[in-house]
């Protein structure tokens, strides 16, 4: 089996679909709105002739079955949405390959040696109502249906309703789960979105999989005085606690190898020149592939920042925001997705990484799915920005990796059969 | 001459007015507003039968002129306007201490020696265009009225078109240098508004002089990227910088004497958790009373954004929201203010503290008008706040201090013609 894909035909089809739904600011397929259902709109269009049952499920999830001689089913997938002013491959790039790739099992002579599924999962970004994963989360039985139906967007719009806007009743997201029925393996290519092979000079990396995140809002309270009455030794400066936290966790994330630590968000109140912060709120966003490191840097940011409050006068809160466990990828498909790595760019070693965003690969892998994610080099590391770029000789090694990495997941479906 | 003062009048006549322009968050007295056109309704109630002349200047500064013997003037004067969510004794406390002094000098057997003028400036708070010191500005001809006319409040209503609304035409401010014929002398009571009064066990304090404030906007850039595929070796963070120049600052004004620096605004972009800061907003405001001392600090600040930023792969930029030179009050009249204190407080010594807040008596002191401020002690050095207070007997030893000082001022004047 030598499967005939067209990566050049992949790369003109992402061409197109950027040229529908971007304005001058970026892609613009948020899902849950117009442009997203356009986005998939046209991607029915790329279906045409294929022997395929095309369908959604309960979460708005959409899966293209083409039937092979195994009921066993070879799931490839990604997302169609993006976020707002985002780029042109994360997401779209893994499901236009997948696309490809079915293209090309039902291109085979004999026909599919086994059922291949694409799916475009639905709301990966979160980007309208901050909840990432959500299609994938119904699949694998991980979603959080009451905490997520009444989160609005910027509109007040909740999450129900908009999901009812384009014919999703939430209640019924576990039918969802009815998909996973006979899903032998899970691939997914993506944009690496951090700066890690172009640093190395490599185009590929198998993923070892998704960093464990513990997400929270942390406020420091201390005292609003007048920033000209008030005398340095008299201050209670929420403000100044804060950025010394910021700099302890930096110092903990520096400290620990593969552990990022963030504080993307500060806001001060009442947030004036002429008024010493008694109040500052920010977000700290911490990751790692290893369980018990990331509770281990997690238990050190707390007990800085409560050190560091009480050495301010200020008092310190911590509030979750949300969090995930690390998902490990499946141990044999990771050395199928280096082989495949091997194959395409005639190297002797190939790269592991982890990857630090969150990806459906990793909800499905917590259904108990074999899963496994390919990284291609991200230009400059950037991602979420209209710049988000790759080189199109990487794009067409990605998409060549790709298939080779399901021919050989394929082939170890059928002889695990 | 013993001026017939009483205090308990006053504070009476600050709680009827605290009534009358309060809610449940506060004083609400905001410069062109109708609750600040009702304060100054409810001021004229109170000089029913006072032998007095009462106009509005060019800059809708009120005068309230008491002829004596001299057509030498001394002023009194101060403020009805507060900020949102005020306290009850910034700016009134002043106004209404002056204005019992005045009846004072009314009530003498002789009458006045001099003629005793009361002014309540208008837009001390620059609440609501952010333009503080409007109307002593335009009294001293220190106004800057072509910045100032295009002001918006956060309705987006021009500063030119409000002071239209209470019958004030910008253009016409300079006229309010007319009101500086014959002044002599002029003499402001106000809250502290810190805590170092009370940290002394004081009541009351001389003024030295308002200190001089550098305020800028100062923009860190570093390169927005993705919270989890971004190792801390390959970040730009603008927050880390902000955080690192924050703290420097504060090392600069704690080692020298008597300044202050304050970062009350931070705002990072995109500012959400799952982004590294590529832009932080931050504002710096510097105070000290030495003119030298204050370049001094604000060139050590500029010196550290610029090694930190280098040192954290970003730039910075600085740009001044507002500046004013330090003001010195006059040395004979901080000798009458120190001589009062000690009359009223029966102290052998009196305390001499800086102003860091702003205040009209600047404004007066920089037309060359001999100033001084008498400060009385806040309680726990809060103000622009409902909580703002003093203690009743600290209240009316700054009302008989306050007429201790004009009667001392008038036999200055007079003495010195």
């Amino acid at each position: 089996m030598l499967l005939p894909i067209d990566p050049q035909r992949t790369i003109r089809e992402l061409k197109e679909l950027r040229a529908l739904t971007s304005d001058q600011d970026g892609a613009q397929r948020v899902a849950w709105t117009p442009m997203w259902l356009q986005a998939r709109d046209w991607f029915t269009s790329k279906l045409a002739g294929l022997p395929i049952e095309d369908h959604y499920d309960a979460a708005g999830n959409r899966w293209i079955t083409l039937r092979g001689k195994s009921e066993k089913a070879l799931l490839l997938g990604s997302h169609i949405d993006s976020v707002p002013n985002g780029g042109w491959l994360d997401g779209a790039l893994g499901l236009m390959a997948a696309l490809e790739t079915l293209r090309a099992f039902a291109a085979l002579p004999d026909g599919p040696p086994l059922t291949i599924r694409v799916v475009d999962f639905a709301d990966e970004e979160g980007a309208r109502f901050g909840r990432s994963v959500l299609g994938s989360s119904a699949f694998a039985g991980t979603h959080s249906i009451t905490q997520d139906r009444i989160k609005r967007d910027k509109d007040g719009i909740t999450m129900e309703a908009a999901l009812q806007t384009c014919g999703i009743n939430i209640e019924r997201f576990p039918e969802a789960e009815r998909e996973r029925t006979n899903a032998a393996a899970y691939l997914e290519l993506h944009i690496e979105q951090g700066p890690i092979l172009e640093r190395m000079g490599l185009p590929l990396a198998a993923v070892l999989g998704t960093k464990g995140v513990e997400r929270h809002k942390i406020t420091f309270m201390g005292q609003e005085a007048h920033a000209g009455s008030t005398p340095m030794s008299a201050r209670r400066d929420a403000f100044a606690a804060a950025a010394r936290f910021a700099l302890a966790v930096r110092d903990i994330a520096r400290r620990t190898p593969e552990a990022v630590c963030t504080t993307g968000s500060v806001k001060t109140y009442p947030g004036i020149a002429t008024a010493i912060a008694g109040r500052c709120e920010m977000t700290l966003d911490q990751r790692h592939l290893n369980a018990a490191v990331l509770a281990g840097i997690h238990q050190q940011a707390r007990d800085a920042s409560t050190d560091i409050a009480t050495d301010e006068g200020c008092t310190v809160e911590w509030d979750r925001i949300w969090n995930i466990e690390p998902v490990p990828f499946h141990p044999h498909l990771i050395d199928l997705c280096g082989e495949a790595i091997r194959d395409v760019t005639a190297a002797a070693t190939f790269e592991r990484l982890p990857s630090g965003p969150l990806h459906d690969a990793a909800e499905v892998s917590r259904a108990g799915i074999p899963a496994v994610m390919l990284f291609v080099q991200s230009l400059g590391g950037i991602s979420h920005n209209k710049i988000e770029d790759t080189r199109e000789e990487h794009l067409e090694l990605a998409i060549q990796a790709y298939a080779a990495l399901a021919e050989k997941t394929a082939a170890w479906i059928l002889l695990d059969a």
